[in-house]
């Protein structure tokens, strides 16, 4: 935990996720393999609220998301969701809505990349999770599908009209969000959607190693480079060069960069503290 | 039209363009197959007033913009236009090219997906209507030209220096629209500048496909899609996330949402009412 | 010089650069090949103050950022650069993070297209110098690496965090700026990163070709379409369509207009006098 603590306790046990970390790595798996991995309520909120706690704890560098067992997530549940929300007030549809965009905004916004391991299917609130990773590492049998308009639902769900033309242009976006149509590894690839095509079976150890990477390296670099690519996707040139300049003159006095030079004279690897 | 219409009257006939319509499909057509279907002053302000007059019409779900004959537009008439603008004066020129813009604000604003069906040339203005499309459908032989410097003007014309980045890159939009020069099907295919490539000669009858598909499915919720899209470009995360919850919980009160739930419980198809 | 020049003497010569000029085009080298062209502090400052007066002359049309030996730019110098930085204050820090920053927004900025020449390595504030061009003219040797979290530092250095994304898109940026992994140039071609690939040793000449064709052509209407990219980018769109509206106002009051509709009427190519 951050030094900076309050009052609350840590959550434990996570009922609706499974949750560990390994020295620096969290891994969070979305454990109910018999549904497909597919979201209740209790889920959503368990992940705005991890999010929240371990963005808290400065321990965890990198965070990988997984599904356990056939795919990665089917989304919302049609029974436990769906059907819910059909007698659901105007005041109760609004809470369950923002709900699942905060945990879409603490995806992005949480400060440790997030790394999503796709195999499967990647369907409906389960694409929209891996699109608001930092790296979407996939093998040959994921398929995303942004199905909500074949539910009545609009594309633009959880941030996803936002996030999936800035990751693959609007053309493709469009396509994938008005339609909801699968779409395959090779496209994922070509069109920019994923960030590493695996062997089959392969994309959890592939996610794995690169937290590892990620979590031994400069992870105070990494964390503002995320900060700042999801900031200035929000800002114009002028004001974005402007935190560029402020955010590196502060990482300039941090303690990987100076170990970085000393490593560089020395002629050998740095030792990164990730401060 | 929409319960909310005043005083207007529709405008009948059109003289500028060919108007279709048949059960939630409009089909527009650029009708001067002997000029390419070069635009004139007419055609600009009959496409401003058409795509007003159908957006106050619940009854369109989906428009296909088409051109007769050998191409899609070959842009503004050299003569018609180009002639006539060169003895404006300013106020004129300014009333010009905002007419043009607005017809592409149209085309992105009108609550119904737009569908390009492009082959042959599609040139200066009518590169940037086939730009503006929610979708463009091009066979083999589309060449898509952003012309504007060719003539001496800026390639930022009616929106593309906006547009052309959002879908291709800035890196390619630059390229284009700073160079002006064709680009052929399978370059648009790679770079994101097209939906779908079909065979030679069936560009329009896929659009029509297509457009049939989205009319008689669930139409409101393409109808948000497209508007979140457009809107969020515009919009930071909290903002899009949050617009995101309201639209969803707005449609959750829908009967297509409902209908899909009871659909699914019977293990048939949704029978889509578009509301 | 422009018209409208006050007190301030061209510089002469400048010392930490070399520059050419011919007819309209302005070749800029980087001209510390035992280094790889590794950046110095005086090497920025003299790219922030060429462009500002290299803009407020009209005779420039074009300019090419070339490196001269193996490779186009190794960025930052790791003993002049890093090894000074590190006994800086607060201040300073921020002082030279802004001047680095300024010359990306001068690349962006400047009323001329900006070629850059790539072949060999481009790292760090060498791959940003690049990215801000725009057009990336490089030959298959040509490999890009924003390197800077390899030193501890953030991804996002002098825009990169902005620009990346919006060439690219967004995962791809993240996956470039978070790992500091070399982008070859087949890679590079395929996620949009340049914009022509030349045969090995040709992208200087390449480029010198391409600047040499903007000067001679309707360099005003090049000029506005490149500030019209740059500002759209932070506009929305019926702001965009707004600006674009003026801008073709103004340029159809242009004599390049009037000249293309007087070669057009006479059958032969445009002289273009650039105004």
């Amino acid at each position: 935990m951050s030094p900076f603590t309050g009052s609350a306790a840590p959550t434990s046990p996570w009922r609706h996720l499974r949750v560990d970390r390994a020295d620096g790595v969290a891994t969070v798996t979305l454990a109910r393999p018999d549904k497909l991995n597919a979201l209740t309520f209790g889920a959503y909120a368990d992940l705005r609220d991890l999010l929240a706690e371990l963005s808290r704890e400065r321990s965890v560098r990198a965070l990988v998301l997984a599904g356990e067992g056939r795919g990665f997530c089917s989304g919302g549940d049609v029974d436990e969701i769906i059907g819910a929300t059909l007698s659901m007030d105007t005041a109760q549809l609004l809470d369950f809505n923002r709900m699942t965009g905060q945990v879409v905004r603490a995806v992005r916004e949480c400060p440790f990349p997030v790394i999503a391991a796709v195999h499967g299917v990647a369907a409906g609130a389960g694409a929209v999770l891996a699109l608001a990773a930092d790296f979407r590492i996939a093998d040959p049998t994921a398929r995303f599908a942004f199905l909500f308009t074949r539910v009545g639902l609009s594309g633009g769900d959880m941030g996803a009209a936002y996030l999936l033309p800035r990751v693959v242009g609007l053309g493709h976006a469009t396509r994938l969000l008005m339609l909801g149509e699968p779409v395959r590894a090779p496209e994922a690839e070509r069109i920019g959607l994923i960030s590493e095509l695996t062997d089959e079976g392969r994309a959890d150890q592939a996610a794995q190693q690169l937290a590892r990477r990620l979590a031994d390296g400069p992870a105070l670099a990494h964390a503002q480079t995320k900060a700042l690519l999801t900031a200035e996707l929000d800002m114009p040139l002028a004001a974005a060069v402007e935190l560029d300049a402020s955010t590196q003159a502060l990482l300039m006095t941090g303690e990987d960069y100076a170990e970085f030079h000393a490593a560089f004279q020395e002629k050998r690897p740095p030792k990164w503290q990730g401060r």
